[in-house]
């Protein structure tokens, strides 16, 4: 198997992230030595992406409470609750990093029955080693998971079909393999040779700065248009598929992913040319019934104008409307892959089944 | 009636055109003394937009012929020429460039047997009195054609609407008032209090650069957003109508226009929001049959992912697509506005009647 790019090594008892603020620039892996190197990361967006966030707050928080000496159990509880809360106030809106920063906290609790007083030293270089093994599974599972998805995903392509993706829902984004991007990465492995067309994804860009990068960097025939392009190459009969991620999936299946997605969507259903969307389990929440319960997060204008640019771009005075994503109704989505399977419409009926199993 | 800029101002004998490179950070209108001057302007886009161009070349033609001391009427001809050619060779491409140069000749050459001997030296300051004259009335005209769309423009439209528009065909692209943006400044002067919304533009940014600039200059309520934005600000509910211009229409009303154009179209078609191409008549070509009949210039990649930025902002041997247009189908176009009326289908039928008049 060919080996792609991991935005977060494990290596010889050191974290590495990878510092996706250089890209494609510079590619640099910074190593965490402190909780406050891992805040930093998560705060300057050194590692982006739900998922890859997630498991890097994992192996971070393991990796800056290591070093932790206790007087016993609980006094180790409270040091290690300590940092967990720190990292935690790094990116107060991302849900997948409280989720991992839980999930460590809770099966070190886990351990507390299993603690014999008498032995407490030895009973701390256990602790820690759990605590080691807990964030390797975290990792671990999301690899699996995005594998998974890609499994799932390659089986509603075919070998040289040109795919349109939108925004970074690739390896980078998560611990290996992306969301969207894996079946592009498993085909690879299958010599499917995609013809891949990355949308730069303004006004931050991913598409161009992260996309374009990984997929090349791959191997994979890519080619990076304008976000406006989408519509001609669709017109050319370049593109036989759409392949999106999710940030959030309401329980009719309508999903919020970046800005212009939807956009993507409607084109796609104009032209006859299947939308899948990607949807680990995880962001998929039943209790959001509708696209219009989720909340539309919006972001500076300077972002449209000023940043990345040498000198701006519109008058100092100028208006913006710069919302972070739209939401993309399940009307136009072909189907949802997740990592359990490929789920078709009507949604309101087959996402909840995924839960059930 | 309040006052729009105009990009090209003919003022106390001398000519100034408003370098547009310099947008929006600085307004300042250069003189034209030469025509190595004038031949600049054109070939590095400090005057742009097919109707100022040809303007622009009309009165630079009369401004460097106006010093041509000849022996006689034939050695004037000569002479005026020598400078046209000259000037024709700064942007091969440019139709009106053309269109406008051959105009000011004819006009020249239809002076002929007007042309007395005896008194040449009186003769010769008639003549550039003449020459002077076709070049205000191709500027008259130009400003009479794009008020008259904009009037037409406007029926179409009521007050406190909400208009998106793509790229800029506005009146720094005219001799003044603009194509598409006419019925806008129309509108203003009436305190129709539209609500504009410009898609910035990639990759050259005329929307972020140039529409928002012209907009906001003259008082006229503009939201600046990125391309990707169009689905969710319809979606929204904030648009009424689009209106666009065009680059060359077919016989059928399929519509060369700036890139992005066709993607506008079908989202404006989803959200039933009328979709308005406005159209010059010297921009139908009935020779040409279909959208597909029309040439679409690609340009260089670099416009995608390096110029503009402060860095490159994707890998340095990345594949691009950077079509300069793309062709919107005539059934996505409500209404075909021109400076002779509004325009419904079937346009293969009533596009020829607007020549039959």
């Amino acid at each position: 198997m060919a080996s792609f790019v991991s935005p977060i090594r494990y290596e010889n008892d050191k974290l590495y992230l990878l510092d996706q603020t250089l890209l494609p620039g510079i590619e640099n892996y910074i190593e965490i030595q402190s909780k406050e190197d891992l805040w930093d990361a998560i705060y300057k967006l050194k590692v982006r992406g739900a998922p890859a966030i997630g498991v890097a707050a994992a192996y971070g928080l393991y990796v800056c409470t290591r070093e932790i000496i206790a007087d016993n159990y609980s006094g180790f509880c409270e040091k290690f609750h300590e940092v967990k809360e720190y990292i935690a106030s790094s990116r107060p809106t991302a849900v997948n990093l409280f989720w991992a920063l839980n999930r460590m906290e809770k099966k070190l609790l886990a351990l507390e029955p299993e603690i014999s007083i008498d032995s407490w030293e030895k009973e701390q270089v256990h602790i820690k080693e759990e605590l080691k093994e807990e964030a390797r599974r975290i990792y671990q599972e999301d690899v699996d998971a995005c594998y998974a998805m890609g499994q799932h995903g390659l089986s509603l392509l075919k070998p040289g079909m040109g795919i349109l993706t939108h925004c970074n829902a690739g390896t980078i984004a998560t611990a290996k393999y992306g969301t969207c991007l894996a079946p592009l990465y498993l085909g690879q492995e299958q010599s499917y040779n995609f013809k891949v067309f990355a949308d730069e994804t303004r006004p931050l860009l991913q598409g161009a700065r992260l996309t374009s990068w990984e997929l090349n960097k791959a191997g994979i025939d890519v080619t990076l248009i304008c976000d406006n392009m989408a519509s001609i190459v669709m017109k050319n009969g370049w593109i036989d598929a759409v392949v999106v991620g999710c940030d959030r999936m309401a329980a009719n299946g309508d999903g919020a992913n970046k800005i212009g997605t939807s956009g993507v969507a409607i084109l796609a259903k104009e032209y006859g040319i299947p939308f899948y969307m990607f949807v680990p389990t995880s962001t998929i929440d039943l209790n959001t019934p509708t696209g219009k319960d989720i909340h539309i997060e919006e972001r500076k204008g300077e972002e449209v104008y000023k940043m990345w640019y040498e000198k701006p771009m519109a008058p100092e005075d100028i208006k913006t409307y710069n919302p972070a994503f739209d939401v993309t109704d399940a009307k136009y989505i072909t189907a949802v892959v997740t990592e359990k399977g490929v789920v078709y419409p009507p949604y309101s009926e087959n996402l909840p089944k995924l839960f059930n199993k």
